[in-house]
């Protein structure tokens, strides 16, 4: 028996996810995952699996995502990284950096903590020059009573109506480590960190957030929709558009 | 003789320069203020003449451009703004404020200062995200070489060195307020604020600092440049793209 060795690469990916399904292959749609193992093989000839920190959904960007495959020959890792950059254009997907690591790790498994960040334009005039990169939201929103509103969902709870109702996750319980709601003239940022979170969740946070900052509810419902367990109690999900998959810790 | 009223407005500009022969109408090109101008009669069927604070270059952008006109009725702004919105559709222009002010107020002769950001994304791999939106420089730059470099244009110089040959100014005389250079990650933001700015001034600026910023000179070859008052003793100008007019000051 011949033994292959394997030499496992970590890339870092930068992608606007706007026409593709999410990150995850389908078979009747292009996937973030399809074009890149595409890539890879257009250089190495090789098959490769590739694997992600975060599966993100249809329409869902990243500036820091994490993924991980092997290849049984060792390339210089920039060479790799031009390879697949040059291999995915037009699309708009590309690795920002890209290292030789080792096979214990794993992008999805070995992830310790996933950052993401939504970002709104909150103003009454169209967005010309972040179309497509942003959120609008027309009605002023009052981000200290946003700040609020999550206040209540900063900690362990059981998230079931913050989750997809498709979500295959096998317990809704998830830690949230921070959330940050930060204002800079009429762009608005929300930093939402975690170990782990179900789908749709961030944009079940955000589109509840907007309700509260809109003042439809006092921040005091978020507690509410979080007791009742039941999606249908929360505000509607907030546009893949603004989201944003920031960075992992490993 | 019969008196006819004017009402002035004042607007806010936001628009992406790309595609566009810059702010100025020309007879062979497309440019905002025609876009403008357009719109503004098809809403009120009246022809005006729009004066702007800054006349952005071919593929300069604006956060905040302002500009005035004249129109024999007394609207309600925001109508103007919605109307003129409507009718730039689908160019990348959008009004962001509108006001009705003073007779004695313009655009242009009433500004006081002047401000411009451009916008580096400093990494070795492609601009997926801000693609357009952005400068691109592979090499490192050094942004504390930069803020030494630009110390030299603080003040009142003979800025010769840093005016497109083209520039109609009657003098090259001008006084810089203040050059910030600010880095986050792989972002680098350069603001400028003077009074006013000879033709291609910023983008020239940039470029000079760019050379110093990769180590192509020292800091103080930006005071050799700026004293040779010859323009070709400096670096190539910055492209358009990365170019934005940030706000006025009244």
């Amino acid at each position: 028996m011949s033994v292959v060795n394997k030499f496992r690469y970590k890339i870092t990916l930068e992608y606007l996810g706007v026409g593709f399904c999410g990150w995850q292959k389908q078979k009747d749609a292009l996937s973030i995952q399809q074009v890149i193992e595409e890539a890879i093989y257009k250089f190495s000839k090789e098959n490769v699996l590739v694997t992600a920190a975060g599966r993100t959904d249809a329409g869902v960007n990243a500036y820091g995502q994490v993924a991980s495959f092997d290849l049984t020959i060792e390339h210089n890792p920039h060479n790799v990284m031009y390879s697949i950059n040059y291999f995915c254009r037009p699309h708009k997907i590309g690795v920002t950096s890209c290292q030789l690591v080792d096979n214990k790790f794993n992008a999805r498994f070995s992830a310790k903590h996933r950052y993401y960040v939504y970002k709104i334009l909150n103003r009454r005039a169209p967005n010309i020059i972040n179309a497509g990169l942003q959120c609008l939201v027309m009605d002023y929103l009052d981000v200290d009573l946003m700040t609020k509103g999550a206040s209540y969902l900063i900690g362990k709870h059981d998230f079931t109506s913050f989750r997809a109702t498709q979500c295959q996750s096998n317990s809704p319980i998830k830690t949230i480590s921070n959330i940050e709601i930060i204002r800079n003239g009429d762009n608005i940022e929300i930093y939402v960190s975690a170990i782990s979170f179900l789908h749709h969740m961030v944009r079940n946070i955000v589109g509840n957030l907007i309700y509260v900052g809109k003042g439809f509810w006092l921040p005091q419902k978020i507690k509410e929709v979080l007791d009742s367990k039941d999606r249908a109690k929360g505000a509607p999900t907030a546009p893949a558009e603004g989201l944003y998959f920031l960075k992992v810790d490993y």
